[in-house]
């Protein structure tokens, strides 16, 4: 087991990564507030999971009152429907604040219940559980929590950190292929945006990565996190630099709102946006065509989409980039590259280029 | 204009109070980080005061960008379905995350306003612009925002300070007499639990304060904030002793729940609630019977319910105040007095006491 500590004061949180940590009961059951947990989960993973979890916290705490919520398996179902399914099964099992919420699953499972944790009764305590790559490297840290509106993603939800991260590693050998690519675009991410040195070891490693190599996996992960974690200690609720690690996200989120959530994976997404990024950041000057070619061998080898999707326009880009939540009255900001491991948050006061970059890769120009 | 200052660090905020107020834009327009404002209110206040408001923000600020959302007016309709109307509001402008919700009315509108601000693009600002007597000492006061769940009140919500709170006590003098007196209890609340000179001014005054003197309501209003700013100034979150400006509420809740939201109005459930809790301090031997008469008569001169519906019953009580917030692991908490303006939160470790009273209010023992 690797472990790291995201420092935040009071709110400060250790993340653990190792192998079967589901069964560890009784790395959980010290941080309880109270004895009642309701665990989150989806219909996939609920299955494969949810006897072991709670085997594990009884077996270090008997008295637990153990209530279960079981959701929809997919990005789809991230909306505020489901989310009040969460606080109806919080209510009608008459829970107070003190419960704690244990979020067992992907991202989706990981935003829904923390944003849950944090209006119900104003604020209740939650564990994160992830069981995909890309909720492990990325959405269980840093306390992002929300659900997606039909006129944009994530456009409602909290900063609420968890009290905890349990990255079970064992559970990326059952995870679909595609959703490891799809992870693997976000650990892809920091080695682009922040450390030229794991962007180094990912071109050499990413095959045995791709197979499933757990030792590899777990080294991936903790330092994904550690990129993470020191972003996030210093910049937690996003004033400035923390917006860095939305590098490809608002493109992504464009293809992900225009094409319906769930059609194509979040990690897709941010492989084809990272690619628009880095053809962005060429036309601006500041990339060599040589550097755009490394991202996209990176990303295939991968098994990642280095494009968006043909059907989509321009102009649909441009309306979705429009409502981001790093937009300022107006302005369309972006996080671009300043070079291979460094990004920077950039407003663009004209927008041909970012057109032109569109058109290219749309295959309409 | 009395002004006070409620200090929470980064968070504080001013609380302005007198004449007028709504028109003062130059009050506001400082505070904003971008040029999108969203005002809130609803079909009754809305027609009375948002011109005002308008022209007041544009002189002070020419280039604002204001929006209007208009709700319902009512307790009934604080719920997710209207809280997702302002939502809906702000992402079909396309407002970003420096964007402002203003909300102008009573509780109701301030609750839902703050709590759609606290979950919008996971925070943005709002500013405070009671126009009721009851949000005016309370509701506006202290961050605390949500919105009631068909199984209990304020079940879902956030912390979520305002940049300002503007008190306009000319807006009472068209606010009907029933709602005025609603809002006395909260006052009164204020004298029972931690201010007994505010006590006796009230007895003194109440004549004066039922007829609407505005520098009387001015008065009353200071100090009230004054009571409640002390406390949340140290504990925002409720950790302790925020608890106690819950007097009266938990069994004021349950009054609300089972009547129905918006049958009862919040004040006067409240006034019944103060009234049991009086009763109840008496039954545990820390009241006099003539402490009891006092809160009564003071209740009734502000023209207050002092007994619970008759058509309630003991065990609907107790179902609702299972669930109250305060609760632990299903340990009832309730905020009694042990004297007149001293209040203590009180663990309940049997019901004999409490049903008692309850059984004597409804007349049916």
């Amino acid at each position: 087991m690797q472990s790291l500590q995201l420092d935040l004061g009071d709110r400060s949180y250790a993340i653990h990564i190792g192998s079967k940590l589901i069964s560890r009961g009784d790395l959980i059951t010290p941080l309880l507030e109270g004895k009642q947990i309701l665990i989150v989960t989806n219909t996939t993973v609920g299955p494969i999971y949810l006897e072991t979890l709670k085997a594990g916290l009884l077996e270090s705490r008997a008295d637990l009152e153990i209530e279960i919520c079981i959701l929809p398996d997919g990005e789809a179902y991230k909306d505020i429907a489901h989310l009040e399914k969460i606080w109806n099964r919080l209510l009608e099992a008459g829970f107070n604040r003190k419960a704690t919420l244990l979020a067992l699953g992907g991202g989706v499972i990981g935003d829904m219940s923390g944003f849950a944790a944090a209006c119900y009764q104003r604020g209740v305590n939650f564990i994160q559980l992830p069981t995909t790559l890309l909720s492990q490297v990325d959405s269980s840290v840093g306390g992002k929590t929300g659900v997606n509106h039909p006129l944009g993603k994530n456009m409602l939800g909290a900063f609420w950190q968890p009290r905890l991260v349990l990255a079970d590693t064992s559970s990326l050998q059952t995870l679909p292929k595609r959703e490891l690519a799809a992870g693997m675009a976000e650990v892809i991410k920091y080695g682009l945006l922040g450390d030229s040195e794991l962007l180094l070891w990912l071109e050499t490693h990413i095959q045995g990565l791709m197979q499933g190599d757990e030792q590899l996996l777990t080294e991936a992960i903790a330092r994904s996190c550690q990129c993470k974690a020191t972003i996030v200690a210093e910049d937690e609720r996003e004033a400035g630099q923390r917006a860095l690690l939305n590098l490809g996200h608002t493109f992504g989120h464009a293809i992900e709102t225009e094409m319906g959530y769930g059609q194509w994976l979040h990690g897709e997404a941010v492989a084809a946006g990272m690619w628009l990024a880095a053809d962005l950041s060429r036309r601006l000057g500041w990339l060599e065509a040589s550097d755009c070619e490394r991202v996209e061998k990176l990303l295939k080898a991968a098994q990642l989409p280095v494009r968006p999707p043909k059907e989509m326009t321009v102009d649909q880009f441009l309306k979705h980039m429009a409502v981001d939540k790093k937009n300022i009255d107006g302005q369309l900001r972006l996080v671009l590259l300043e070079h291979l491991g460094k990004a920077k948050l950039h407003s663009l006061t004209e927008l041909e280029e970012l057109k032109a970059c569109l058109n290219s890769a749309l295959g309409k120009a």
